[in-house]
């Protein structure tokens, strides 16, 4: 049997790290043989997390750059925004292929400060680093060492949005997302606002207008900036779902726009765009790697709809840093990431 | 002590009716006669539903119009559109003062037809019934006699929207109104998608574009229509957001806009204008009349985002119908509807 | 118009106090003068708790026993169990009636230190503290003016229990509780295990057979001790359910102890003893003082099963705690308290 | 390539009947080759059911015996109890590998009528089924060609409390197993009482003293029958928790007591039990075959509690189902079953 890949994960602890366990322990095509996340001595993985009593040889050990190196030829770093590109660099500098899923390496340096409020990684390094949406930059992922793995409103955006771009329709003013999202995409850190107490039978926008991955989106989006991302979240632990309105100068045919967007993702295995009339539903992707879109046009309003929807842990963090690294290895970019969603 | 006015409950076994006997039950103004909504023999209402296990004197009868209107001054009528119109009309043939919470008696009987898609009720009686969105017509509610009750979607962007006419702005394209929802704006009937298993973790946009409220709003928005109403489900039983966007022309000083808003409704009881930089959150209206209104502008994108969020059953159906039963019968317009929301 | 009491609330920022001051703040018999709970400086209540936005004359301002004495005749204090007792002392001293809501006065002095692993408060003022159980402990609450609130478990389970005393059924074996808790029941205090993403879906038990109301339920049901109390959490805000079993030597019929119980609450205002067949469910009491309770008898098994419901913050905490104070008063005992249950 | 088993479903259109496609349709061993549950004509499954949107190859048809036994060489019926049984035995007289999901074959005909309330499927084919619990009846299922499925609750429970018979503890009395259950496990048919609107927030027993699953866990307990089972409906879609009470006569020690579970399930895959102390959450389990268990003994009352968790549709039915399959088939006993648990 050929040898597997060795790979690590960094930043366990968290909501994306554990889901790059789950996805990365069950992976064919590698051996995970490094998760990092804690601090203070080795141990068993399985008494710090019991939803991986499975995974029994596995450890969780504090963060050491070497020894990731040593023991890993890829490493995903899932730490916070503001530590992780950091360590996603060293690791870069001591040879390994790296996929940071934070925003730290996804924007060029003036940006990221702007909208981070606080120093980028020095050196200019974000511009080696490839923006990994799988389905638009395939070709630049495969020869990459150093991948930033995109946001999860960011990947539900522009998933939505970047097929129009071909179409060149005239627009009548500012292209607005309107994006609701799950709470598990705040992070693990305990925070009194997402208390179930507090946010269970609750919904509210945050962040209003300046929410981060507004520039990536933008970015990839070209002639639609600026646009407005108002973010917004949801009583519930996983998914994204996005509303987007694009007003338009004149009449299009919803049948020809579904056909349009249908051609576009026609090869792609996580991309499905639904057929006229049918509307995404979050539960319809939760738990998969699948991301749902369908397109309506108002013609009273003449405003163009699409919605799109994902599991931000998934498609929207863990699941594309590994459809990353299977494009990355010449792997088929499905394998590890075909289970089904989870419904009901 | 002076008689209380007596009134009744016709549709008590939906949501809305629920709601209106838990408030009417403790009204100190009027004396709850009257709870229709059965089909069979007379029970009590205890019997039927435990939440009412305090109510012991109260029965649920099937519906007769003359008995209703013998017994009662002021008749609630809370059934499914399609029938309800009807009823409201004879119980005001009768001489009752009608308040009605369906969609039947909002709209001329072109519109309606258009919208609901089945014949309006004859008559072109709609022409007699005020539309009861009390904070802006309560000129007209104080000498109604048949009241055609808001929608609950129309209720939370009309009080959204309303305080920007005044201010000319010239726009830049359409109004967006992107809306979310509790299910028991769906009522009370079994259907499969609004099972537990089916809608927890769940989240879609449904009659995407034809969302029958949609007229109720344009026609007390004169100068945004057409605009663009997207209603969407969340996975809780309450409440209602809107996040509404209005692209303009020119820069909006936040500040001014804010307080244009806390001018307009400075001395109205149930809605309050947030303070600037604070988003409304369902869960500080939820079991109450409040409406909260929160406005901001984005200057990159010169939109502006209004805010507003409502419990559906309260000020988006019974409380608002039991608020403008107090302006029209004098009462303080607080009266049985001061419970504060229930958090956590 | 007569003078109406004043009273305060200290502890106002946990989820008991807000429950106080939602339901002070519009009790007819007394004005609210005071609520603490803040550190720092004074300011507006509806500035931190938009949900008080309505209550825009009240402030919230850090602890003052002084100044708190001189401006009430009846204080709540609602701080966490180890804090609350001293301070609940102290006001005591200063000539106030009080009525504490933790657990630490609620036990004799080395019963406290066996369960909640701390010191007693010292003086063995436990001794002058009424148990504020109202329906059981009615007479002595009248003259009490310091009492220990019950907690939420408590309450449930032997408001469900407590009427088999009478009826000397020998039983075959332990008494067990099995008890479940919404999370608000926990505290406001942020906790990673009690996230929404962490805790949605979720169900398990917690401090198994060493939770600190046990010995507070067995000092209401001598005979029953030792008994086993298991608690577990539910996935939701608030609700205390309740499954006591007992198991009996011989038959018993499911009427007569139905009729029992009919009997024993007969002329409570907030206990609905169901009709047979009848379960109670949470929902139906959310939002209100009430406690429902089922009975139901297991032929086969011998097993006498007793449902308990209730609102940990209303009748298991706050609205317990005003119910005391309006008997303490001489009010009639659902002054302030009348409020149905939001359904659904 | 070996030729892969042909399988098929019936009743596809139910919770378990989707999890089974869920779970075979990425079986590495089987083909899916036959799915039913639909009346009227063959349909594309992604058409109906849009979770499935990636498996472009399959369609849903009416049921059709001959066809079914023709296409497949092991079939899984999950119709409702009452349809389901009968139809599996048809299957089996064609010589098919049945796996039966509903109640219909797992009891005496006797015990299932009078628990039941219908008549059993005749011919005492009852007799033939294997009882499916894979943990405890693997020898007999490596030679079964009709498998009767376990329920659910029977499976939780009995994992929970089989290990115990050995240990010959003597009791005090009647054995409680206190259960709750996600409402999928209520089947997929629109019910009032299953509305999020009604079940969300909710918690309450059911069927009390008269769940049908009683009789099949005695069945595998003998010595604790009769035994007392409480099925309780928790706000959520999945999942089942079981806390179950034992009274006994002597001190028991926890840790041994713990290392005899660990020991009798030292080598099930499925099965984890876990470390003293520790107990076992919904959420480790969910999405998964796995079961959790935790023992525990409570010195003061001598009662012992364990409590087990799974996943309703997967070890509590579909999961299961696929176990037992790779049982008789001699694959691996977690092929296609090795997906961890989705958290958060």
């Amino acid at each position: 049997m050929e040898a597997r890949v060795r790979v690590g994960v960094v930043g366990a602890t968290g909501y994306s790290g554990m889901e790059l366990v789950r996805l990365l322990s069950a992976h064919p095509g590698v051996e995970l043989t490094y998760v990092a996340g804690h601090e203070g001595p080795v141990v068993p993985l399985a008494e710090q997390f019991p939803q991986f009593s499975s995974l029994t040889s596995l450890v969780l050990e504090p963060l050491n750059v070497e020894e990731a190196a040593k023991r890993c030829q890829v490493v995903f770093v899932a730490l916070p925004s503001g530590t992780s590109g950091e360590v996603a660099i060293a690791l870069w500098d001591k040879g390994c292929t790296v996929i940071d899923l934070s925003g730290d390496l996804r924007l060029p340096a003036a940006l990221y400060e702007a909208w981070y409020h606080r120093p980028a990684v020095p050196g200019d390094v974000q511009r080696q680093a490839v923006y990994g949406l799988t389905e638009w930059h395939r070709q630049e992922i495969l020869q990459a060492r150093l991948i930033a793995n995109p946001g999860c409103y960011a990947t539900t955006a522009i998933l939505a949005l970047r097929p129009l771009l071909d179409l060149n329709l005239p627009r009548r003013g500012t292209v607005v997302v309107d994006a609701k999202s799950g709470v598990s995409g705040a992070g693990r850190k305990p925070t009194q606002a997402y208390q179930l107490a507090e946010l269970s039978d609750n919904f509210y926008a945050y962040k209003v207008g300046q929410h981060q991955h507004t520039p990536e989106i933008e970015a990839e989006l070209l002639g639609f900036e600026p646009l407005l991302l108002n973010t917004q979240l949801l009583p519930i632990s996983r998914g994204i779902f996005v509303s987007a309105y694009v007003p338009v100068e004149q009449e299009v045919d919803e049948k020809t726009l579904q056909s349009h967007y249908a051609d576009v993702y026609g090869t792609e295995k996580f991309v499905t765009v639904l057929p006229p009339g049918q509307v995404p539903q979050l539960k319809h992707v939760l738990g998969s790697n699948a991301c749902h879109v369908g397109v309506s046009f108002d013609a009273r309003s003449r405003v163009l709809q699409v919605f799109s929807v994902l599991d931000n842990l998934q498609k929207g963090a863990a699941g594309q840093a590994v459809q990353n690294m299977n494009v990355r290895l010449g792997l088929p970019e499905d394998t590890g990431l075909s289970a089904l969603p989870m419904f009901p």
